[in-house]
């Protein structure tokens, strides 16, 4: 009893951050993703090739979360992008208190689009509202197919679900089918795009999904 | 504070039946492995093919976590080896007093050894004592060499490392000098087995240090 009592004190004090972060963004119409996944399923590399294929048409700007090391914030600079690291030191998801402190450090007037990659984790930081305006899910091919059904709650949650790594289907046993027959159980509105940020094949779907976002919300 | 307080007092009710799990454990001389991951690199494979491998000289069970379904146990089933399976329904680690439960399920009079597969999740099984004798970490290939660096905890406490999935090595970037230099900068004491379960290769020196473990406390 006492630890449901006090998780929610811990949630409510997370929910106050996001909803500033949530007003942020509505008041400057601007799309923030909090994507999602285990550890190395691909999320940077995602990011850099996504911000290479559209940062002539979309400006983008990257909020890293990781337990240690900057290693991720130096891969997106690299494209020009701006990136702001967060370190959690040990914990294991980003929180709304230190997403609203980087979103205060981004140069917001010159931005369409932000993304939030949060520590690999699964599980833990599909718990944490963040104020983003959508969560994005990743799922890479070597995990296997059986992820959606084991660690249902990111996939039930998430616009968008990108199965990345599909230039690893034939050295697997991985069913693509399967995957998105049980990832649409959970969620039939979410949008499903099978790529490899590799060979960049699928990526130009995911890319298109985005520059529309950018357009509903366009100033 | 009240948050660092609280956490201290879940820690502690932990510990109480982590310390009487290590307490059964050390009274039957039973070696007891708390397998710990990211979701994907492949746990339940090297289980079982680590059961067919060596179950005429080791006899095997299994507590198999996870947040739903009980897909693991059911694949562990399949080599004659018992598993109790635990749903953490939503939780994202193990708890001592699940294993102490699960612990009085399995037949602990025909088992000369123990496996604990954890919560896909590389961050917090970490930092759960469930009064296991030692900590196996698995890194899989796809999931990239900087893991180490990025997720130390597991590194720094696991007495053997798994690195799955070496079938994978040519189709990426995966530099294993690098991985094993960065896990043994964190741990210099722990074994590192390079593997494919998948393929058989390098499950033997695995195989062959769980015997030796077994011969050790043997009864």
């Amino acid at each position: 009893m006492r630890k449901v009592k006090v998780g929610r004190k811990i949630l409510i004090a997370n929910e106050e951050y996001a909803l500033r972060n949530k007003s942020l963004l509505a008041r400057r119409k601007m799309p923030c993703l909090n994507v999602i996944s285990s550890p190395g399923s691909g999320k940077t590399t995602i990011l850099t090739r996504t911000i290479e294929a559209i940062k002539d048409r979309v400006r983008i700007g990257v909020i890293e979360g990781d337990i240690q090391t900057d290693i991720d914030a130096q891969r997106i600079r690299t494209t020009g992008a701006p990136a702001i690291q967060i370190n959690t030191d040990g914990a294991c998801h980003l929180s709304a208190a230190q997403v609203s402190d980087a979103l205060q450090k981004l140069p917001l007037d010159k931005l369409d689009l932000i993304f939030i990659e949060n520590v690999g984790n699964l599980i833990c930081p599909s718990a944490f509202d963040l104020g983003e305006t959508a969560k994005v899910a990743v799922l890479s091919v070597p995990e296997g197919d059986d992820k959606p059904a084991k660690y249902p709650l990111i996939f039930a949650t998430a616009a968008a679900v990108l199965i990345n790594k599909i230039d690893l289907l034939a050295a697997g046993d991985f069913n693509i089918e399967k995957a998105k027959a049980d990832i649409l159980k959970l969620n039939k509105k979410t949008k499903i795009f099978p790529m490899s940020a590799k060979t960049g094949e699928g990526m130009s779907q995911w890319c298109d999904w985005l520059e529309a976002l950018t357009n509903r919300q366009s100033r």
